[in-house]
């Protein structure tokens, strides 16, 4: 979609520093790393936020979080343990209307999340 | 499985406030909630951890977020906004090995997660 930052990565025309890529997803490094292993994990697909989600979407979205688990093995965090968070909309300050898993581990994390 | 608390609840052994509930996911309030929402939903299929999904649950997962999206609107924070949470393992403080989606709303939510 035009105008939308993360479409943008996944087109390659806005530079992210992308450590993996399928057919239906992408994954990138967060640029305001909250953790020491902080990636967002996309469909490739515009999909505005949770609140869009549509049946047809549900393949992609539960292949990202598979992606999760891979990509925590692959940097280190699969067995200390890992979070992945969803934001949608203003109470959680979802920062781009493009759908994003974020993975964060490397670090004991607190509850309440946020 | 035996002795999982999550899979009691999903077979009505062990009581749990539901909210919802089809043929491969069911939700239920937190009972130590720390949002005006707070939800967890949860695949019926006994799976330990996002570091233990396989290819086959993807549709199960995606399917759980999907749900998600349904019970903001029910709950009346699709709008206002919610954040989901998947914990992992020890730094994020897996409580329950039976992998959960907390579903938080209702109130503005902090930046980082935890």
């Amino acid at each position: 979609m035009a105008d939308c930052l993360f479409c943008g990565i996944a087109s390659g025309e806005i530079p992210g520093d992308i450590v993996y890529r399928d057919e239906s997803v992408l994954a990138f490094r967060d640029i305001d790393p909250k953790a020491p292993v902080h990636l967002l994990i996309i469909p490739g697909k515009h999909i505005a936020g949770v609140d869009k989600l549509e049946a047809e979407d549900e393949e992609t979205i539960g292949h990202a979080m598979s992606v999760a688990r891979r990509l925590a093995a692959e940097h280190g965090v699969s067995e200390s343990g890992f979070r992945i968070v969803v934001n949608t909309g203003p109470d959680a300050a979802q920062s781009v209307r493009h759908i994003h898993l974020h993975l964060l581990g490397g670090r004991a994390l607190d509850w309440p999340p946020g």
